[in-house]
């Protein structure tokens, strides 16, 4: 059945049924607004996936779709050290999708964020040339927000994961690769996952002293936190963490894509040298490796890559902006 | 010059010296998340405005596509008695569109937003096919809510302002009219002004049992409000409040516009009918009229509209859906 044969208005009553409440949502889906209640420090975040721009349909179930779109935003929140409590879901679909597609959807957003308690409070569902997904999420703070301007020189620079593997799952998915080593990056890029519970607790110990997401590469990331934090880095090509598949398709010496790759979702971090062993007892607890990959340095050296023997790599770009033509 | 000569990141940070703050917002935009204070209840509402769909870019000058994208979230805001307190914009652009327009669009916005003093906190910014623009509020309602679900039988129904007039001014647009008494409903639909002092004033001396704001068509929006408070309602034709270009070009005897035109975010209110003398006051004090066009009874009558003489009207259409063939 399509949206079309259903219409708007009968596809949100069928969907309200499937949307659970909390008792902190006064007023859920259904009405002019939503109304919560909310106190203290709230996150907000929005994050739009745009057909064509982030997504092919052929390349993604509709289920996977709403997982990644809880998971961008969730990443956000993430790299502040908070929590998500609630969210919003502007959609915009042509009329010939399909409504169990739709469904699809929502129940995949909706199982993405369901550990996490956050409860989908309103949205809108509008025509459109193509999909078209805006999430704008809310989170609490409970012990403060990391933000990325508070880097110092001297700090340790960690990531999080392994770094590139969404980038190469987007290249093997355009290719049309099918082997078993390529089902793990294709997920990461297809699927990704927020780094909600790692940033909770780098928050509540007080690890880092600043931090970001990766999404747009990690050297673009990177530029965003030094130029807030006004310092620059330098990273150590050999320190980063590649997945095995990275090393076999790609190959460790090949350092490009991890540098420039964007969609990893990982949580990139500055913190202070005696940091260290804490940091890899939280590695061990939330199994997840916390790699140093290089430190905080003066800004006036800006931002460099040593590659071995002290080499100086320069990447061809820095990562990826929306609308900067090569 | 072209969003794509300047790139995504070069854009955001001319962006942000044109945004203002405010004590509330620990963290504005350029972070990861912004973060602010907030206390007791909170309102949360999104919509959408996608080319093609809602406007298109021939009729629309950017500034005040930018005051809508703020009107239409904050009407709903009012229909719920609120104030907005912060807003997030998400936006997809072709690579092609002019930084100047984009720039009017932002200035537009926050002229819209800044005698609430609503508060740009963040946003995104997305390559897309076509311009879509997503942007969530947030509100307090320090009155507490009005919601669709209140109204009782033998309320009377109130609508603010006129209605049909966004829906005539979308035809005049189509049709390429250019007289002087076509420029007031093509205002009406390119830049609607959402009744937000007159919902916060019937929240505040309440007077309204069930509000809701009209988007979709006064016969589709007393619908929602009808089956959220399992009643319904009787509306008289003639007492339907019908603007002089109305009267004009469409003529007093067909209502058939006002009924089931869209967009003319006017407030649609159930109230007791010992509140008329305290209504009458308010419309004298906000400057707006507040027409009294018919009543709520038991839900087993239904919706009807009667004509002149008691007869019957039946619309051929309730209103917008952006699904539903005809």
């Amino acid at each position: 059945m399509q949206l079309s044969d259903l219409g708007e208005f009968s596809f949100l009553r069928r969907l309200r049924v499937r949307v659970p409440g909390d008792d902190s949502v006064v007023l859920g889906l259904g009405d002019d607004c939503a109304a919560v209640m909310l106190s203290g420090l709230t996150l907000l975040t929005t994050d739009a996936l745009i057909e064509g721009v982030h997504f092919r349909r052929e390349w993604t179930p509709f289920a996977l779709l709403g997982e990644k779109a809880f998971a961008v935003n969730a990443s956000d929140i993430a790299a502040m050290g908070g929590e998500p409590v609630c969210a919003l879901l502007s959609l915009g679909v042509p009329g010939a999708c399909a409504v169990e597609e739709l469904e699809a959807f929502f129940d995949g957003f909706l199982r993405a964020a369901t550990p996490w308690r956050t409860v989908l409070v309103g949205g809108n569902l509008s025509a459109a040339p193509c999909i078209m997904i805006s999430v704008t999420l809310l989170g609490r703070a409970p012990y403060g927000t990391i933000t990325r301007a508070g880097a110092r020189v001297g700090d340790d620079l960690y990531v999080s994961g392994t770094v590139g593997d969404a980038a190469l799952g987007l290249q093997l998915l355009q290719q049309g690769r099918e082997e078993a080593i390529a089902q793990e990056s294709k997920t990461r890029f297809l699927s990704p996952t927020a780094r909600l519970a790692l940033g909770r607790e780098i928050a509540a110990r007080q690890l880092a002293t600043a931090m970001i997401d990766i999404s747009d590469g990690l050297l673009q990331d990177l530029g965003h936190l030094c130029e807030e934090s006004q310092v620059g880095a330098v990273v150590e090509a050999a320190a980063l963490p590649l997945s095995p598949a990275y090393r076999a398709l790609i190959g460790a010496q090949d350092c490009s894509l991890a540098l420039t790759g964007g969609e990893d979702y990982e949580l990139l971090f500055a913190a202070a040298p005696e940091q260290r062993a804490k940091i890899q007892q939280l590695a061990l607890e939330v199994g997840c490796p916390l790699t140093r990959i290089g430190c905080i340095v003066p800004q006036a050296e800006r931002i460099t890559v040593r590659g071995p023997n002290g080499t100086r790599i320069a990447p061809e770009c820095l990562g990826y902006d929306h609308f900067r033509r090569a």
